[in-house]
């Protein structure tokens, strides 16, 4: 066996490969481990497995037939919020950590779809911010530039495939963990509609908004993850089935809201989202102006308003016993809950049910918004100097997502000017997440060829 | 014209009436009005309007056209903590009245149907209460046993359909407050499903529960009536349209759920409740036993958890700058909140979403359940010495219905030995509204012949 020189780790080439002969996944699972040594980034996994018993599951793969197993022979990566029986789930906390005896559905119907789980990966603690930082490990590199941020609270999960680690990571995304990211690491990143995919097995941050999300290099590749990952789970009471449809069948796009004052923070960002709605034009859709005041008041709520609470909910009682084995700036957060309360909480809902019901317009002049995935691209020196202000900032096309249950899709855009990437992000209603990544490959096609950091290849 | 001596206000009989021209709209108001003065019972109406005003309105309906008017002619009654405009609104709290502007889009469309308003009634303060004593104003006699609650919140609304004033009356439902004081009166009370007939314009309960319902003579004008009012209301948040059917294209209900220990507080109830089911099992329905104690535990919720702090987000503000100018009991309920934080309201979204999908199971396992409407009938006496626990305990099978989610319809049922009506409630998931008033049409039929307290007839 010969492999190319160069590899790219997307479905479609490693699939084409494993088919032709010339890729096993033993093959695959060894390069990966070399590139993951030689890349030498130790804030990436909290727990890498050993090579050995990653071969091993190779070894243990069922014959290859993609339509059964269609991420057969894929290498995964898996936040460390999620759990993988038999490894520690720690959500990047250490003194919070067990050992599951049983993988989360999510990881339970990646296993069975034939992937091969590599290891754990890095993450702001409790998946509780959206720059990276905010972990007792070290801080994975941003596969761009190693004094920008990486993006959270899913970094490690979005450097490796960025960097050709693996095929595909999951991630999770509450308030755009699963979307600023990938839009900091030219990445697709798949938020699935909200309970569209189990949450079970997961750490909760918000549990009224988790989704559990995909990274991947193309959008074809998220699309296949989310397939096999979504179901309704009788377990799970926050899962709800969304009637399923495949891109392809999907009623086309054809109206595409954009901000019509998009909110950018430099120059590049706003050559490059000039550069973006050029190649959505480019697709044949009709750019229509949208005022997003109401999604961004909904914004709001989730860190100015009683949805801190909720993550005190999920976290607290530890986080009360154990104030000293949380990140400073996680327990600041936290601690912010408190001030709260159950009033507060449900003028909180009321506020959140009139701002959805005065979106709703929006959906029937437009088929789908079209975003900056972030409008900003904090150094990691400008974390150091304000924890808070510029990881808020990065939230400010992502965190009315989930509140206003939508769905989204961060593909990548054209680079800025700097070389830095710049995402764009697809929104539609709850249930449209065909429709937006049937736009979401066009988009990228279009848009940017460059998969990942490394093209998606390799040094095989 | 020589009406009959004795006129039943129901729908059938009025429109049978008007059609024959053996009775007028200006009549039927008259002979309201002098029953009105007859019962001379001074807590039914906090508003009465005059005679002349009401006859007015009759004078000013259309041609009697009941196909285009269903409610041509009747005379209703309107709880007062849902707007009729230029009527205050004072939900039993003097000092918090207003007059508003505009009707409640429920009232403008019993307007529009051709309904006749007489005025607006009595109620638990803010709509907190089962008993109906709970107001600073005369208490409505139960239209059975003066020496027993009325039931409540609805209070005023029911007494006024059981004595033969009006045809029907609206209620709200947060807890029971429609289906309550139907049991204890002999009536029946349609609960929509949440979000079918707008709440606008109605002083919140708990707004995320919040229901406007019906009480009636019988179960066809109970429908007559939710049929004018359903409808989305994009200017309500908490408007959610349901798929609309008539009760004779419902699918019947083959398999009818019942408690499996019914929780009766007396020899009388139990007896009524035996005859309730005798009367289930002849219209030739699978009774199938059920443990409830998973809709026990959502009840719960209701006042021992989080959601009493609902109730203090809607009237909250007032209680607190005018604390004096509330019921005590009202007050004491509603100081409760305080002590409930929004991670309190997080856990309590969650452990009701839990129990959501634990009873989910029930639904596959039966078409609806039916439940005796209340365990307890109690006395006024039994009120003064304690005012917080036979109220509880009349909510024990209907609290938990808005909480989750389900449609729910109060039927007449079997009296008791000791000559008190006994209702019966139908529940069935949300959007089953047809399905119910279809049942209870017939259960109507076949269980209870006398329609309110007077046989809905009234000396004309």
């Amino acid at each position: 066996m010969t492999p190319d020189p160069l590899i790219s780790l997307d479905r479609a080439s490693l699939h084409a490969a494993y088919a032709a002969g010339t890729l096993s996944a033993a093959s695959v699972v060894a390069l990966a481990y070399r590139r993951i040594a030689a890349l030498d980034d130790p804030g990436i996994f909290l727990h890498l497995l050993p090579e050995a018993a990653a071969q091993a599951a190779a070894a243990a793969l069922p014959p290859f037939n993609p339509a059964r197993y269609p991420l057969w022979g894929l290498p995964v990566a898996v936040k460390d919020n999620i759990d993988v029986a038999g490894l520690p789930t720690t959500a990047a906390c250490p003194a919070f950590a067990y050992t599951p005896a049983e993988s989360s559905p999510a990881v339970a119907r990646l296993l069975a779809a034939g992937a091969v789980i590599l290891g754990k990966t890095n993450l702001d603690q409790f998946a509780t911010g959206l720059v990276g930082v905010r972990t007792p490990h070290p801080v994975p590199r941003n596969a761009f530039d190693a004094t920008r941020v990486p993006g959270g609270s899913s970094s490690g999960s979005a450097v490796a495939v960025a960097q050709g680690l693996v095929s595909l990571a999951l991630g999770t995304d509450t308030a755009g963990s699963g979307r600023v990211p990938a839009a900091l690491n030219n990445l697709v990143g798949l938020k699935p509609s909200l309970g569209a995919v189990s949450t079970r097995g997961v750490v909760p941050a918000c549990r009224t908004l988790d989704c559990v999300s995909v990274f991947a290099l193309t959008v074809p590749d998220a699309w296949a993850a989310f397939a096999v990952m979504a179901g309704e789970d009788a377990a799970d009471p926050f899962s709800r089935g969304i009637a399923w449809q495949e891109p392809g069948a999907a009623a086309p796009v054809l109206r595409l809201g954009v901000p019509h004052r998009p909110e950018l923070d430099d120059e590049a960002g706003r050559a490059a989202w000039d550069a973006a709605t050029r190649a959505l034009a480019g697709l044949g859709v009709a750019l229509e102006p949208v005022d997003l005041s109401d999604f961004h008041a909904a914004a709001r709520l989730l860190y100015d308003g009683p949805w801190v609470a909720e993550r005190a909910a999920a976290v607290g009682s530890f986080a009360q016993a154990k104030p000293e084995a949380m990140h400073p700036v996680t327990r600041h957060i936290l601690a912010g809950a408190g001030r709260f309360t159950a009033v507060d909480a449900f003028r909180g809902l009321y506020l959140l049910a009139e701002l959805k019901r005065r979106t709703e317009p929006v959906w029937r002049r437009v088929d789908a918004l079209a975003v900056p995935s972030a409008p900003n691209f904090p150094t990691l020196q400008e974390l150091a100097t304000d924890p808070l202000g510029p990881n808020a900032r990065l939230g400010t096309y992502t965190n009315f997502v989930n509140l206003l249950d939508l769905a989204a899709l961060a593909v990548p855009g054209p680079f800025r000017p700097d070389g830095l990437p710049a995402g764009i992000t697809l929104i539609a209603p709850r249930g449209a997440d065909a429709r937006l990544a049937a736009l979401g490959a066009r988009l990228q096609a279009a848009a940017q060829p460059r998969l990942g950091a490394t093209g998606g290849r390799i040094a095989a």
